[in-house]
């Protein structure tokens, strides 16, 4: 029977980032996953590198389109859709190919299968036996389905990433970081795209007027947009679907060719035989774990979208990277969410850090905002994306930043800037000092701190 | 006669910027430029807007040709040196306006013309007197001339961007910031590009492997580079100029359709009568100044391009922001250039800031640096630019980050990622707890200082 240190279930970004830490810190590591084309996990395979490859094409696209203004002449230009989803494939091929070698080079083990927990120290991989003196779970998540009748006609983000999308109308349920995404890469596409939200804004983890900002913009660009309605039910087949939304009260009727369901996603235990091993559970499902990523059972931990934290893979990296240490006994900080970065990857994109103003508002806190116009940007005037803006959110009295977020062309690097005076609580007047060059978007940052009133 | 509290010759970004402050603290401002046409000075009408603008429309067209890996289609792509010329114009016009309109809309004063001192409170504009309290010298530059035999056949900056260049074969003489953005830019037009310079590298400023990285992709672009030689002559005419280079001691002797120099800039101090303000002038020309922009003449400032600092916009800006608050008796710090970013809009970008390598080693401080490629950033990979990387220079043993430096495709705005931690002397340990989201090319920085063995 093979025996290990630290056997991880899941070659997502949690279980990949803590195999190297762990083989960093010489530990014979096995990671766990269903197969090498799994490897990756939802992040490289069925999420955010598809998702955003094929965005990257689309963002080129709508730049092509207005190349004469940059003095360029092009003859007919066509984003194939078929051929966007190859690029995007061989894109991933790429990076699956290189994380695979990167973590074979590193001395990690693989063993493909399927993995469920036989005692706490034995899992069984399909059907061989392994055992570790420590486990990590980092078997990720499932996209959610929708609560309603006929749910199951709709797509979810993993079917149609894998089987593409033919049709012309598609309604997206949900308006939140993927329905954001899907619905603004699809429209590039050139389909009829309408969002149907519960809440009363898209992007409503966000403050107003980013989100006013934002549905602004999915406005201009032909996105129709139904906020505060929920889904009733779905009726037909593929190709024809027959949407029942009702929007306070009112019932609208309409169909569809196809309706994508971006309802959010939920931890994937059911086929860890969790029992076995002794770890709790909470009722969604996710595993149960403290600040270190320690489950109830002492030797075992677990990472990234399996445990109850934002879903996302720069979370995971973070967890997994914590569990290994603590299973190593290196002393850590334990994880910290105040600073995590919230990017959608939109047209327009978004990018955020720390707390929002109504978040703030709720907590009693007084918050200052400052706020910059990527129009006011040379940069972003010369390469004719001014839309948007730039908000930084300091505390009351004490004038520490304590967030921020940007709407527009590169907000999500750009809010990335602002992750050192957020990470480590930096006053308005400390970062004022810091210089940016010119002409770039990043100046966007002293324009906005020179507005303060020091 | 016209009198203000402050008169400030020219409007470039130092004149401006002092202007805006001084206005906002209801000063009467008046800013003497030469016409309405020269409104936000060398930086936007001759110098960096111009340049990126044109830049950013070769960075579209490489994209535009590589646009089948993305799944794009295009027919004939061709990129217009006359049409890049007029949309570059276009965008200068937008800003110029726009900062006129500011300005205006600030409160503050226009004088168009030449200014010369009468005394150290009255200055000549053209022939009509007016006076002030206080003077901020905001005069700017001009390119340096060669100092060869032939040296009138050759072309600079200023006069590139205004008559642009018709032949195929050019010559750049000097290979730093400017010369390396002009050689990038005609290189994209299919010039054939030849620069020369002195030193042993081209950017030599920056470190060796940043250089050898810019070097290796010059070359596969087809930049021809030879360092370590000086241009003896010139001969000819335009159109068709015999070079003679000095290459150690070898003559090499060539033809060429024109000749760029880019051998640096100097301070625009000859028109001023500095003489009648009684201000002390350095050698070189420049207006000598303290910390906070002070000349010998106790109402009488300097800044930007015309005193002896880096010739940059955002030092400019900060100067003159420093300037306005010390004349308004505001206490500031002094002006510090120690984290002062150094930005190259060349092909590849290269962003630096704090200090290099061999400057530290040169003044016996020990450091360790942390480098990573942007081949293994998963949206480097994306978008198809996956040449560079980012070094993160760390003092030793106390692991303060003291400089950076990153060489490939967002360079010019991704440096600025590290300048609060260089600008506040953040630690290694200290900077490894922010958080990137994923995946963005912000991430290099955390990959960065995930390999520092901490």
């Amino acid at each position: 029977m093979k025996k290990y240190d630290v056997i991880i279930i899941g070659g997502g970004p949690a279980g990949y980032r803590a195999a190297e830490s762990l083989a960093a810190l010489k530990k014979k590591v096995c990671i766990v996953e269903f197969s090498d084309l799994r490897i990756g996990g939802t992040c490289l395979n069925e999420g955010c590198i598809p998702v955003k490859a094929m965005i990257e094409s689309a963002r080129l696209f709508q730049k092509m389109k207005n190349c004469s203004e940059f003095g360029i002449e092009s003859g007919g230009i066509k984003m194939d859709m078929a051929a966007v989803r190859k690029a995007s494939s061989a894109k991933m091929d790429i990076l699956r190919t290189a994380l695979y070698s990167s973590l074979k080079r590193q001395g990690i083990d693989f063993n493909f299968g399927s993995a469920s927990f036989v005692s706490e120290n034995r899992i069984k991989i399909d059907s061989q036996d392994a055992e570790a003196e420590s486990f990590i779970i980092a078997s990720g998540s499932l996209p959610s389905k929708l609560k309603i009748t006929g749910a199951d006609i709709a797509m979810d983000s993993t079917g149609i990433l894998e089987k593409g999308f033919s049709g012309n109308k598609l309604l997206v349920a949900g308006g939140g970081y993927i329905g954001c995404e899907f619905a603004s890469l699809y429209r590039a596409f050139g389909c009829e795209v309408t969002v149907v939200e519960t809440l009363s804004s898209l992007a409503a983890m966000e403050d107003d007027d980013i989100s006013r900002a934002l549905e602004r913009e999915f406005k201009k660009k032909g996105i129709k947009i139904i906020t505060g309605a929920s889904l009733k039910s779905l009726s037909g087949k593929k190709g024809k679907i027959s949407v029942s939304v009702d929007k306070q009260g009112a019932l609208i009727e309409e169909e569809f060719d196809g309706v994508l369901s971006a309802v959010g996603r939920r931890a994937r235990t059911e086929d860890l035989n969790a029992k076995a091993s002794g770890i709790e559970l909470l009722p969604s499902g996710a595993v149960k774990t403290d600040d270190f990523m320690r489950t109830n059972v002492p030797n075992i931990y677990a990472a990234g979208d399996v445990i109850d934290s934002p879903m996302l893979a720069h979370t995971a990296y973070r967890e997994g990277s914590i569990a290994a240490r603590a299973i190593a006994g290196i002393t850590t900080r334990g994880i910290n969410y105040a600073s995590v970065p919230r990017i959608v990857f939109s047209f327009p994109q978004i990018g955020a850090i720390g707390i929002t103003e109504k978040a703030a508002a709720s907590k009693g806190i007084k918050t200052n905002a400052l706020k910059s116009f990527f129009a006011a940007n040379a940069k972003a005037v010369i390469a004719g994306e001014t839309e948007g803006f730039l908000k930084i959110i300091s505390s009351e009295p004490d004038g520490v930043i304590v967030g921020a977020a940007a709407v527009g062309g590169e907000a999500c690097e750009l809010i990335h800037l602002l992750a050192p005076a957020v990470a480590r609580g930096m006053k308005v007047s400390e970062a004022k000092e810091v210089m940016y060059g010119h002409p770039t978007l990043s100046e966007i940052v002293s324009d906005t701190l020179a507005k303060a009133v020091i």
